[in-house]
C-alpha cells in the first residue's frame, strides 16, 4: 500500500542429526523473514531420504494452516522459502522451493535474487529440450545443476560447476535426499547466513533474525561465492568461487531487511541509526522535533536526533490492523487512506518545525501526502531527510523498484523540484558518499547500482524484466 | 465412499474463430465431465497467442470461483482437464493442464491415460537433464513433443513423431499459441469425440455430454492414432497411428461414462440396459422385483427386467447432499453410513424376492451392506446380478481399480463364496462373452483386461504403480 | 434452480438416558433432512443440564466443520433444524433453533411451519415490552411460551396453553435443560414422527428418513395437536388440542418429503406411484414411451407406465455436481442452463411418442425447456401429464410457492393456452379427486389449498407475507 | 498472546443529511477501533427508514468482504461495533449492533461498558415475560428502552428514563430509523466523543482516532451523563443525568486508547510520555539505556528517558505478521515464542545496563521472559519501570482483566518479590499520586479501582462474572 519497492525472496533451511518436528522450526523462521516476502510461502522436509512438500500462495499464516503442517511434520531437513512476485496468472507454478526428480533423485531448491543471464540460460535448455513451468530464473538453475549433475561426483561438485554458468545475484539453499547445500553468488549480492540451532544442528538463512526466532546461535555470514554442504559429516566449506569485489546490496540496510538481523557483521538497527546521523551531519536544519515514517523511518530518525541534538518525537500512529483483505473504498474516502493506514499524533506536531526522515522515496505521492498530515496537523515546517540517495535505475539482482518512468528522482530535473513536489519545506537526501559509511562493521564492498547506474556485473542487454506471460510467442 | 475404483481423467478443448468468452463454454463442458475426475481442475486459455491458466485441487465448483474465472474470461481457444488423483502431498504440481514454455513457445497438454512406458521414458529425459516437476507421465509426453518439435516443422509433426515414442493410453488435447491438436493413442483405450459449437467452432472431448452441455453438434469419434488439428485453416486429421487391433476400455460403458454420453457409436445408457438384458438371459432368476443400485446399477437393472418380465422398481433414495465434506462419525455410528447415503423404500422390499443389480463388485464390503439394508427391509431374498465380470487383474490404461489382494475375486476362491461373504440369496456375474455385445453399435474391438488378465499391449515390467513420493532415492 | 416452490423447514430431536455422542447423530439427520431446507442449519445439544448451540447459514456441510462440531459433542439431547429462507440481510438472526433463556431457564426451539397469527401476536408481545431480533414468527412462540411459564407448572402446561393462542401450522421441538417437547398443529398441517433411537432413547422428527439415517426404528406419527413430552420419565403424550378436521399438507407427498419416507401411514414413494397410476386413469394417451423429469417425476412415471403399460424409460440425466455455488454464464449460454443440469438420453427419444411427468408446473417456463430438448432429441409427440392440480392460491402454512401473478396457471385463461405456452402435444394436470386417493393407508384429512383456494383455518388478512427488513417503519 | 488484560468495545455512529456510501465511513471508522475489541464486529445502516445490518465473528476484515458490505453500502446513518468477548459457544447472539423490532418500530444499539445491575434487570425483564438470547447485558438496556418507549413520548426520552435505571458502565450508540442518540453514564468511565463528517455530518465515537479516519473533525467529549440526538434538525444535548463525580478509566490513557486519540481533553500519547516522565521523577536509577516494550511501552520509555536523560534506544522488534492464525508449536519450541514475536536488537543491549519500560505487569509471565530475552542478549542491569500501579482488583466497568488470582500483585507478598520472580535487577510501580497527573489537560475524575479497589460505584454481590453458558439452570 505504501512502497512500490520489494524484496523478492527469503529463504532457509535446517539441518538436523536425527528426525525432529522440523517443520515447525521452519515454520517459525519463515515467520522471522515474512517481510521479505508475501506473495507465497513454501516448505520442502526430507524424512528418511523421502522429500514432501506444502507451498501456496499468501503470507505464511494463509499458506501454512495446523492440518497441512502436520502432514509434512517429521523429517531431519527442510527448506523454505517467501517470496514476493507480481501478481500473474501464473503464480501457483513459480511458488518456492521447487521440489523436482531429475537423474540423481529429487533435488529442492529455494533462491533469493536475480540472474541476469537467465534469458541466455533457458534458450540453451530449450535448445537442449527443456521445458519451463513457471517464469521464474531458479528453474534454469535447477537444469545447470541437474545437467552438471550427470556428470558430476556429488551434488556440490554439479553446483560448483553451476556457478561458472549462472551470472547474477543468488542467495541459494538446495535440499537433496543428504545434504543441504546453501551457496552465495560471488557478488554476495544478497545475504546469507550460517546458524547452529539448540540441538547442535545448523541453519542457513537469508537474515539472522531467522536464526534468533528459533532460539539458535548466529555463526558467520556465508561468504560471496562461497558453497556450504551440510550433511551427516556435518558442515564443509567449498571456496572455489571466491571474488574480491563482492557488491552488498546497500538497500538492504536501509529497508529490505528486520532491524535485528546483522548482515556482513552490521546491525541493521545501527546501520539506520548512523545513516541518520550522516544525514544530520551533511544536512542540518534548524527544527524542532524530528520525526521518523513507521517503521523503516524510525531508526534513521533517532540517528538524526542523536547528531543534531533536536529531540525525537513520536509522529505517526500507524494502524496496524490494515493488512491484504483491507478493502478500498470509493473514490471520496481514498484520499483519507494515508490517514487510515497513519494518524499524526496532532499534539507533536502543532506548531513545530519538523525533521521528517523516511528510508526513501520512489514516486513521490506517498511522502506528499505525508506533509500534507503533518501540515494539517499543524507542522509550520516540514524538513524531508532521506537516508538513501534517489532512486534512478533499476536494479536487476533481485529486487522490484518500481520502473524507470515512475520514479520521482527521474520524473523532476532537480531536488529543487522534487521538495516542490512534495510540498516540504526543504528536501536533501543522503550522499553515495555518506551511505558507503553506514555499515560500520562491513568489510564488503556495496552494490549502489539503483543510486548510481554503475552495476557491479553486466546486465542484460534486454532491459525488459523477463515476465513468462509477456513473453508468450506463437 | 462407495466404490475404490476410478477413473482418472476428463480432458476437452475448444477452437473458436474469433475471441469469446470461451471460458465460460470449458468450465461448462468440465462440470458435465466431472465425473471423469473429482481432484482437480484446470482451464488454459489462449487470447491473442497468449496462454493463461487457472487451476487448483478440488471440484470444477471449488476451483473456478466467479473472480478467478473473469480474469481469463476471453479467448479463441481453451483447453481443460478434470483429474482424479490418489491424495499425495504433491499433489498441486500434477494438476493439468500442463503449461510449459519451450524452445518454439508456449504448449498447454491436457491428457486421460496412462502411458505403459513411463518410467522408461522418464529416465531417457532424466539422462538427457530433464527435471521432473510432478508424477505425472503427462510431463513425458510434453519432453518428447518438445524434443521432436526442435527438429520438426510443426507442433503436429512433433506430436506425430512422439506417438511413435509413447506407449499405452492417452487421449489428449494440446494447445499451441495458434493451434488445438487432439490425439488419441492407436488402441484408443480412452475415448475422444469431436464435435461443433453453436458458433461454428470446434470442440474435441472425452464425451459427447460435454458437447451438449454447450449446446453443441456431435460429429464423430476421433478415431484411435488420430491427430486432429484444429486451426484458423480448419479441421485436419493426420492418420499415420492408424491400427487395426484397437482396444476400447468397456468399463467406460459399464460405469465410469455419462449415460447420455455415445461412445464408440454406442448409447452408454443403451449398453448398460442390454448388459441388463443379456444377463437376465444367463442367468435367470424367479423373482417379485428388479431393482438397481443408484445410479449406476439403474440402467442394467431396468434391462433385466424389460427381459425377464419382471417388475422393475425403484429400491433406494440416495441422499444427495452428502459430499466429500460430510465428517465421518465415531466407530458406533460409522456402521449406519451406507444408510445415510442409501435408504430402502422398505414399502417396495418387505417380503419380496429381490433381484439386486450393481455395476460391479470390488471388495464387496458395500454390496455386502447393501444387500444387510435389504434384509432388514424384509427381503425373503436377494438375488445379485452384476453386468461386468469379477474384477481379478490390475488396470494400466487409465483407472485406478483397487489393489489387486484387495478385489473380493482375488480374495475369494470361487462365486459360491464370494456369495456367501456378501450374504446374497444367489449371485451371478455377466459372462465376458456377452460382455462384448452390450455395444451394439460399437465396431471396435474392446480391452476387457481387469476382467481377463489379457492385456492388449505389454505392460510395465515395474508393476508398482510409478508415484512420484514413492520413489524419492537418495 | 428449478423451482420456485419451497419447503420450509426441517425438524429433529433425540432424547437419550444417558451422554453421548448426541451430536453425531443429530447431524446425520440433518443430512436425511436436507431437502426440506437448505439456507441454513442449526443444532443445540443439551449436556447436564446445560444448552450450547452451533448454527449458520448454508447446507449442513457447510456449517458443520468438524472441530465445530466437536466443541458440541456430547449430551443426553439435542434437537436440531434445516432452514428455506427467502434471502435476506438479516437472516443469521432468524437460524434455528433459537436457544434463549428465560426466568425459568433456557430454552430450545426448532420450528417448522408458519403462524397465520403471527401479526397479531407479535404485536400484543410488543405492547408488553418484547424485543423481536428476527423476523421469524418462531420468536412469537418463544414470548407466549415464556410468558405461559410464569404461571404454568410445567413447561409443557406452558407449551399447552400456547397452544390455545397460536394459528396456523407448527411442527415444533423444543428442549428445556431436563425434557424435549414436541408438538404439533392442531390441523397437523406438517409431518411429525416419533421414533426409537437404538440405543433405546427416542427421536422426534419431521420425516422418517431422519429416523432411519440412525438406525432408528418409527414408531408412530405424532398426532395433529399431540404433545410429546420426552424426559427420564419416558415418553407422555397429551393430547387436550385433538381436532378431527385435521388437513396434512398433499404436497408433501408430491414433492416436498423424501420418497423413502412414510408420512401418515402412507410411503412417499408409494404415494408417487399412485399419483402417476391415477393419472394415467384419468387422463390416458397412445404413446410409446414413459419418462420422469428427474428426481422428483420418476415415481410418478413409474406409476403412470404400470397402468398404461406403456414402456418406463429414463429420458434424462441429472449433472448432479451443478451445485449452488455454479457460476452463471453470460447470457449467450444462459439458454442451454437446463442441459448443463438435465441432458437429454437420444437414443431413447428419437421419433419416440413421449409421456412427459413432472411433479408440477409453477411458472411453466423450465417444462417449456425440457419440452424443447425432447423435440430437439426427436420426439415426435410430448404429452405432459402432472400429477398435481394447477398453482392457483398462496400457501400460509410453511411453504413458498411462486407469488400469485407469476404462477402460469394463474396467467393462463387455460389448460389449452397452458399447453400452447410451454409447446407440449398434450396437457393433463391429476383432478383433485384423484389426488387426494393417492394416500392409500392415509387417515387424516388434507390441505389442497394451494390448488383450490379452500383454506382449512382463516387466514392473514394482510396477504402479504411478514418480512422484517420491509416491515422497519419509523 | 502477549495481556491477558482486553478492553471490551468500541462504538461508532455516523449521521449525514443525505444518502451516502457511509458504510464505508463506518468501516473506516471501525479499522481505526479495531484495538478495542477483535472478536466480532458488526455495521447497521439505516436508508429511508429501513435498518439493515451485517455482523460476525473475527477481524473487521474477516466480517466484512467486499460483495457483504456492498450490500448495505448506502445509508444517511449507520452504527457499528467492534468487540472482545471471551471465547464461548453462544457468541453469535452476543455480535453487536444488536438490531430489534419493538412497538414503536425498529431500534439498533452498540454498547461499550458493563452494567452493575445486569443481573437484576434481566431477572426484572424476564419477570415479565422476556426472552434473553445472549449473555451481553445490552439485550438489558434494549428491554429498559423498549419497555420506556411504550409511554415516552420519544426514543429520547425512553432512554434519559432507561438511564436511571441502568447502572455501571455504559458509552453507548443507539439509531432508530430518524435519529443517532449516544449516551454516556453518569460516571463516564468509557470515553466517548463527537465530532462532525467532512460533508457536514456528525459522528459518535469511543476515540478521536476514528474521526480522523475519516478525515473528519473533533467537536467535543460527550459528557458524562449527556445524551446527544443527532437527527434531521441537528444535534440536540440532554443533560438531566448530568453528575460531578464522574471517574474515566484512567488505563484508557496506558493501555487501551489508542496514542493518536485525545480523551477527555488530553492526548492519549502525551499522558503515556508523562507517565514514563513522573516514573522516572519517582524512581531514577543509573543506567545506560531507557527501552520500551513495544507498542504500549515505548512512549512511557520516551518520558522516562526525557526527564532521567538517559538514552532512548530501540530494544525490541516485533514480528507484525504473527497473528490469530499463528500456528502454536510443540512444547519444545514454545518457550521460544517471545521470540519469535519480539527479538531483542542485541548490539544496543551488550554490556548495557538497561532501563525496561512495559505498560503494566498481569501475571508475569511475560516480563520475565522478555527479562530473559535482555540478559541473554548481555544486558548487564535490568530495572524495570511500570507507569502504572499493581493490578490488584477485578474490573466491572467494560473490561477484563485476568482472575484475581492470578494476578502476580496478588501472589506476591511484595514489589521485593515480584522483582525476584521476573529476575528483574530493579523494580518499581508508578505511584498512584502520579498516576493522577499524567492526563495534563483533564478535568474529569478517574476511576483508579483495579490498582485500589476503591469503586466509584457498587459492584455486583455476585463476584462471579455474568457468562450465558455457565449459568444455563434447569
Amino acid at each position: 500500500m505504501f512502497k512500490s519497492i520489494h524484496e523478492e525472496c527469503g529463504v532457509v533451511g535446517i539441518f538436523e542429526f536425527e528426525n525432529k518436528p522440523i517443520t515447525d522450526s521452519i515454520y517459525f523462521t519463515l515467520q522471522a523473514l515474512q517481510h521479505r516476502g508475501q506473495e507465497s510461502a513454501g516448505i520442502a522436509v526430507c524424512e528418511s531420504g523421502v522429500i514432501k512438500q506444502q507451498k501456496g500462495l499468501g503470507l505464511v499464516n494463509d499458506v501454512f494452516k495446523k492440518e497441512k503442517l502436520d502432514e509434512i511434520k517429521y523429517g531431519n531437513m527442510a527448506i523454505g522459502h517467501v517470496r514476493y512476485s507480481t501478481t500473474g496468472l501464473n503464480n501457483i507454478n513459480n511458488v518456492q522451493p521447487l521440489v523436482i526428480r531429475h537423474i540423481k533423485g529429487n533435488l529442492a531448491l529455494a533462491h533469493n535474487g536475480n540472474l541476469t543471464n537467465a534469458n541466455e540460460l533457458r534458450q540453451i535448455n530449450e535448445m537442449h529440450g527443456a521445458i519451463f513451468h513457471g517464469s521464474s530464473d531458479t528453474e534454469s538453475i535447477l537444469y545447470c545443476i541437474v545437467r552438471e549433475r550427470i556428470k558430476a561426483k556429488s551434488i556440490e561438485e554439479a553446483i560448483e560447476n553451476t556457478m561458472y554458468k549462472i551470472k547474477g545475484a543468488y542467495s541459494c539453499v538446495a535440499m537433496s535426499p543428504k545434504k543441504i547445500i546453501a551457496f552465495r553468488d560471488p557478488n554476495g549480492f544478497r545475504p546469507l547466513s550460517l546458524g547452529k540451532t539448540k540441538s547442535g544442528g545448523y541453519i542457513v538463512c537469508s537474515e539472522t533474525c531467522a536464526i534468533d526466532s528459533i532460539g539458535g546461535e548466529f555463526i558467520r555470514d556465508i561468504l560471496p561465492g562461497e558453497i556450504i554442504v551440510i550433511s551427516d559429516d556435518g558442515v564443509k566449506s567449498i571456496l572455489t568461487h571466491q571474488n574480491k569485489k563482492n557488491s552488498f546490496c546497500i538497500f538492504e540496510y536501509i529497508y529490505f531487511a528486520r532491524p535485528d538481523s546483522i548482515l556482513e557483521g552490521t546491525s541493521v538497527h545501527k546501520a539506520r541509526v548512523e545513516s541518520g546521523r550522516l544525514l544530520a551531519k551533511e544536512s542540518p536544519v534548524d527544527a524542532d522535533i524530528v520525526i521518523g515514517v513507521p517503521d523503516s523511518g524510525l531508526d534513521a530518525a533517532l540517528g538524526y536526533s542523536i547528531e543534531s541534538k533536536i529531540p525525537y518525537t513520536v509522529g505517526f500512529v500507524k494502524n496496524k490492523y490494515i493488512g491484504r483483505s483491507f478493502i478500498m473504498p470509493e473514490q471520496e474516502l481514498r484520499e483519507n487512506m494515508v490517514n487510515i493506514k497513519l494518524n499524526v499524533i496532532k499534539e507533536n506536531i502543532k506548531g513545530k518545525r519538523v525533521v521528517l526522515i523516511d528510508d526513501s522515496i520512489v514516486r513521490g505521492t506517498t511522502i506528499k501526502k505525508i506533509i500534507n498530515l503533518l501540515k494539517d496537523a499543524g507542522a509550520s515546517e516540514v524538513h524531508v531527510r532521506i537516508p538513501s540517495p534517489p532512486f534512478r535505475y533499476p536494479c536487476y539482482f533481485g529486487t522490484d523498484i518500481d520502473s524507470k518512468e515512475h520514479l520521482i528522482a527521474n520524473k523532476c530535473g532537480s531536488i529543487e523540484e522534487i521538495k516542490d513536489y512534495i510540498g516540504a519545506t526543504s528536501l536533501a537526501y543522503i550522499s553515495t558518499n555518506s551511505l558507503k559509511k553506514i555499515a560500520i562493521n562491513s568489510k564488503c564492498g556495496f552494490c549502489m547500482a539503483c543510486f548510481t547506474g554503475k552495476y557491479p556485473v553486466s546486465i542484460p542487454t534486454n532491459t525488459e524484466k523477463n515476465k513468462f506471460e509477456e513473453k508468450i510467442t506463437r
